[in-house]
């Protein structure tokens, strides 16, 4: 089986892992996009990667159900209240949107369809710069994941070594989409919002539309998403 | 929260993650069993882990759906046959019921459990000896989980350390037995068939069965199992 040019590429259909995606693709690799429906409370996310997928051109979509809320404590898996908050609030705190072992949980999955498909590289989209708060975020993570992977798997221990990519691992938020606009990504296929209203509309104040928000106004490019009349904007 | 005597046990029903469960619950921990469906062929194993975590008196028992089938390449998820032996063959090789990053997996999905109701202790039935042919079954695997498990979380960051404990990881499937059988194990709960048959019977030739024959009757105890009239004896 070749297995030089296949790339495991997670999925989420947010702004990081749809850039992940258009990066792997300009990297030249035949891509396996994999997401997870890991019980969060709204589909539109799914919708947007199937988008994202299809306008990649990938070669498999795969969507696979774990269902994370048994765990409770995280407002994407459970009744938790998601936190709103002002424009220019900050927090170094890990935030209550944490989900425990997210990544290490989809990594996982990757690597057991990596290792099916023969494919030796995952890209997921971590993010230290605007993810400080989540542990599974940060290089030392990924180093550790990327010597497990070669441990626990036949690949491995037969020398096919796995390479877990992180591409925008410390870019900040207005890098990656300045990056994915060069990459010709159309961002507006993406979803980004914890808690979204209906028709299409964001909610523009949740942790992730603040993120978002702030990353376009910072790079300069006018953010497609679609938010309600009144939401506070950066500048007021 | 007191984490101090919680620990999340790996249950599939089969002899090593009972035993497993037996030790945990020998040890003084209150136990939250974890069983992950897989998508493999028979639910057998499911009910036999559900009458097991009844009898050991767990404080849980959840039991999570996650489709590995999508990924292919085992026999254990896809419509590969499950090989059939004579009573003492052998192999080194890494058998084709090998499932791509399966204990991976499913040490992850216990870690976010895990982390979510604050135990630190998780334990895994995993086996080097009578399974040297799984990479994921190996002492360094299981060290190399618990470094990741300590980066991956808020827990571990936070200094609450987890402990991945592996107690049959050195030990043969005859000490194995041995050991349930003294701390009151009922391995007639148990369930180890690859390729059950109707009426409770388990075929007898498959890789599992034939390890576990061969653990009875190095043990010098009697496997409670229901076998086929006519299945070959270990002595003929």
């Amino acid at each position: 089986m070749n297995s030089n040019n296949k790339a495991v590429v997670l999925l989420s259909g947010g702004i990081d892992s749809s850039t992940t995606l258009a990066v792997a693709r300009k990297g030249g690799f035949e891509l396996y996009a994999l997401t997870i429906r890991y019980g969060q409370r709204h589909k539109i996310e799914i919708e947007a990667a199937g988008k994202i997928a299809r306008a990649l051109q990938v070669m498999r979509h795969e969507i696979v159900d774990i269902n994370l809320s048994i765990f409770g404590g995280s407002a994407l898996t459970s009744d938790i209240d998601v936190p709103k908050k002002r424009f220019n609030d900050s927090s170094d705190d890990i935030p209550v949107t944490y989900v425990p072992a997210r990544n290490t949980i989809m990594l996982s999955m990757a690597l057991g369809w990596a290792e099916s498909i023969g494919a030796r590289h995952i890209f997921i989209g971590v993010n230290a710069v605007d993810y400080s708060g989540y542990p599974d975020c940060r290089p030392d993570f990924i180093a550790a994941f990327e010597k497990l992977a070669n441990l626990a798997t036949r690949a491995g221990v037969e020398g096919h070594l796995f390479k877990i990519e992180a591409p925008l691992i410390d870019m900040t938020k207005a890098e990656i989409i300045s990056l994915g606009t060069s990459l010709g990504l159309d961002y507006s296929l993406t979803h980004s919002c914890y808690d979204p209203l209906p028709e299409g509309f964001a909610c523009g104040i949740c942790d992730s539309c603040i993120i978002r928000r702030r990353g376009f106004v910072e790079a300069g490019i006018p953010d497609p998403a679609k938010y309600p009349a009144g939401v506070e904007k950066p500048d007021e």
